[in-house]
């Protein structure tokens, strides 16, 4: 039997969460998506809670493959790469509506004390996401590049906990992700890398 | 004539934002946290809006009453002071219910994007905010505390951001507002101050 169903109804998720936010969203409004009927998606899924928890686990897969092969010649190049993914402006231009999909994950966020599914999984999300640059910032003490003072798992907190406000306020008061991004490579060159370390990534900006 | 009826509306807002959270709070409940009929309400505000606004308001007055006036003998005491205010623990034992608070606003943030009348005032809260880490920071350079090639605008963006997403966190994944002070603190010592300057605040964790 094939997983093909349960992956339209993520998709279909996707496309209204980004419509309907989370708190107006409703399983008609998923089944308009992918044009099954609601009791095609109640066939596999209890409730919008138990869809939302396997939309989460799909998101969560598809962001671990993302962050696990990133593109740099070293660690901090890899560094200023998983940074810039997080950090990417929404792409609205393109018709892919990222801004009302991060407006969404914010009220998923708000959700999280009453809905212990959601909190479990943006745990993991926040836990992978820690893990992935403390292995970075310890490769990056390893090869020389970053100063060996510091702590790859409070770094790794640090930086998290900026990337998630970078987040909130991009929704909140449409604070750009440019400044936020410019500002947190400005963080790393100072504080983080070893004097005289000139990692070149193009992207990043000066 | 007073402003007391709304102060006691003002007040009942914040009781019935913790108890029911946003999305879920009505006229209704508010008026029942101040003995006042729904009606009584509608003659002050015509919709939970602009009940939510003159909220918003009364909030930020009282922030910026009290981060305009921080103890400290100097800047530099004064910013960790600021900080410890923004990032302390919710004060649940003592019957105030600041973890949800903190869980209604967060759900404000992410109804910004929606509603312009929450947009303008979350901006301006991050907008005094920020004005007021600033000063610190400039202060700080001139008394010789904080080093000279920091950019206090950049210095108050930065902290701002990473001040939001320990608010987010904790919301989110319940992560402990202690650690995220920790880190700010750290980073503080060692990127901002000048070598040598030992800062002496008791409450500040080491």
């Amino acid at each position: 039997m094939t997983q093909e169903p349960v992956d339209d109804i993520v998709d279909a998720t996707y496309c209204a969460l980004c419509k309907h936010g989370y708190a107006e969203m409703t399983m008609q409004n998923i089944a308009d998506e992918c044009d099954k009927s609601k009791a095609a998606l109640h066939y596999h899924f209890d409730s919008k809670q138990a869809l939302l928890e396997t939309f989460l686990d799909a998101l969560l897969d598809n962001f671990e493959d993302n962050i696990a092969d990133l593109d740099g010649d070293d660690p901090v190049e890899r560094l200023f790469h998983l940074i810039e993914y997080v950090l990417t402006p929404p792409a609205d231009d393109d018709g892919t509506p990222d801004a009302e999909f991060k407006t969404a994950i914010l009220e998923l966020k708000a959700q999280a004390p009453y809905e212990s599914v959601y909190r479990k999984r943006l745990t993991a999300f926040d836990e992978y996401l820690c893990a992935r640059i403390e292995t970075l910032v310890a490769d990056g003490i390893d090869e020389g590049l970053v100063v060996a003072e510091r702590d790859p798992e409070d770094v790794a907190t640090f930086i998290k906990t900026y990337l998630t406000g970078a987040q909130t306020r991009f929704v909140a008061t449409g604070a750009p992700f440019e400044e936020s991004h410019r500002l947190l490579v400005e963080y790393i060159r100072t504080e983080l890398l070893v004097d005289g370390v000139n990692v070149d990534v193009s992207e990043v900006p000066a």
